[in-house]
């Protein structure tokens, strides 16, 4: 993404929107359209649209996604099976990329965990996720991704509500005599705005197709 | 104890009887009287007497201790209230030390707590324990100590159960910004062994009395 | 500090400083005198006067605290000791709060340690601190600070550099069978900010006396 | 090896020794033939060998291994480039299994840094290892394995001492933002005397060849 480009943002003011301009403006990109609570805000056309909302807003976003027929990044977390059917039928007409987490870090500690499972499916298994107090769902999306690779075997997983970490996952095999952990720390949302920069730059020259934040990052 | 003394044991046979042995036998003290699920097992008459077994054989221990009058240490988890008026009251005749926990850096890590509570009462709490896959009681003795220590605070506690660890316990508090942490793990019982030994070493030259493991540490 | 007080900032450009101006403006203060690299700015007389900048500006920190005669709060590490005992004279005449670390938690474990070391002087000790990259000093501040503590005795110190990390402190006490630990993160600079304000708050309606922050937290 | 098998220990009374001892006699397996420090003892001829001595030994496992004619695997650590070309030839004629650290979750860890190389090969890196007050060697052997896999880049490597530790090593790749830890604790030398018995398993009916522990786990 060496040329500049005009980029539009749903859900601009939230605290992820915010880190989303600072990225792109870093890079020389424009911000031309932004959607948000306080409604919208426009001054040319945006070659490709990025929405950091909320699932409320999505037939919102989609209707701005048909208005300018540009290729689709959706950070939204909370989305239907229906909304993502809606996503994927949109991705035989529009390049779209969709994750529930942009850290290059939080990927990478899945595919890990993946592997280990490998070697390490009989031995004890813990999670531990810790956020800030003001999280309410438990456990978190991020760790349900990880009690899913696991499936059928149900994983224990605690919890902890902490100031305001703003996200750590942990964890750990036990056996015998030994333990094995794999963890992730993320100190702000900033690295969730260079994930979705990443995902900018791999599909602004795409014609169409569905793409998740881990092919982008392991498939390139 | 520079002199070497003859001591009892009740539970000799289990996992922290074992050590009791080993700590005692490398200070040159020697094991005269024993008693555990085998029976009896005596050569001379023991000056004092350590009781590693479970709450079940109370009574026998306290029959004992009232055959062989001498300065006893016990370290039996799960007594009730009922047992420790008992031996509170038995105390009046006889040198008693009583804990649930003879680590001293456990005991070091409860006086830190207390001192943490004072200064940082007001930030978010959350306790995690993890024991080995086999420790069937949630939340362990230790953490319920630590609970109790911010009562009528509750405070979240997590329980982890994993491969053979010995016991680990950590207290996070947390705020806008920082989180500060005070973690203890145990590799093997001998930490406890240790202890009690230390206990011995105080109690054996004692008229009368009842001590805890904390007040031998801290008040010498 | 219920009523709205008007202050001045030294180094209010810097990282710290915009955090100061964030944690005031939430108060309800008026910033009414700025100085930085950038110049001087001023719209108001200042009642208190606060200085995150750099050893290079003292002397014309030292300006200004005899030209507007408030209460100084000053937060630059590396001064000399000629600089202290600058502050030491002056605090005969004007209230002065002194500290190179304004993070409540660290000051906490500071004294954790403290009392730790009463206990487990003889265990093996590590310090183990983890910085941002571009932190050159090794060890850091805080970890001196902690190393002095166990003086004359030398504790081995591990300097870690890792992405963007705001401040992590780790001490280890080891014995045979056990450890224990205690730990402090920062996540952010708002954390000394938080500390400033703190310390404002204490040092508005003092008449002269010089404070530490551990004082004014510990001896209030 | 459901059928019981009649084993040869070199090293016997030394303390990984007397693990391997107390695994094989709880499947069954009968010691037959020892040699340490107190010299040789023999009961019968073994069916396979297995070498937990040290490197001053060598020439002597070697004598025994020609004269047994039988399967071997040696833990020796510090052996010379010599001795594992001497074994490489052997082992046209023997099965050879040859390793510096038996412990699965080791073996795991190094596959999984070797994974997160691929995708944070440009992160921060920094690697702790931490083991006994007795352990000189700094870094350890396996700390060692984990920075070849960075080559030629150099990866900071910090190595604590700290009471009894039996062995810790982390990893840990910080961006701006994020940190991943991967991570391994071991708490008894009876992990490695399993890897040593899993060896043992595999090897018993090989005819010749030279096999790494990570190739037996990992290639089965």
């Amino acid at each position: 993404m060496n040329k500049k480009i005009k980029y539009g943002l749903i859900g601009a003011s939230g605290k992820l929107g915010h880190e989303v301009q600072s990225v792109f403006a870093e890079q020389g990109h424009e911000l031309v359209f932004a959607f948000d609570i306080d409604g919208e805000w426009k001054t040319d056309t945006p070659e490709i649209l990025i929405d950091c909302s909320l699932p409320e807003v999505f037939t919102k976003s989609i209707d701005y996604l048909c208005k300018y027929e540009v290729p689709f990044i959706i950070a939204t977390t909370g989305l239907s099976n229906e909304d993502l059917k809606t996503l994927r039928t949109l991705s035989l007409q529009y390049p779209i990329v969709q994750s529930f987490n942009y850290s290059i870090g939080v990927q990478v500690m899945l595919r890990l965990i993946k592997q280990a499972k490998n070697y390490l499916d009989t031995w004890d298994i813990e999670i531990t996720e810790t956020h800030h107090r003001f999280k309410k769902d438990k456990p978190s999306g991020t760790a349900k991704m990880i009690q899913s690779i696991f499936e059928p075997r149900k994983i224990n997983t605690s919890s902890l509500r902490l100031g305001n970490v703003a996200g750590e996952h942990e964890i750990q095999f036990g056996s015998s005599g030994e333990v094995l952990r794999i963890s992730h720390s993320a100190f702000s949302r900033r690295t969730f705005a260079e994930g979705i920069f990443k995902s900018a730059e791999f599909i602004v020259e795409k014609k169409r197709g569905f793409y998740t934040f881990e092919e982008i990052l392991f498939k390139e």
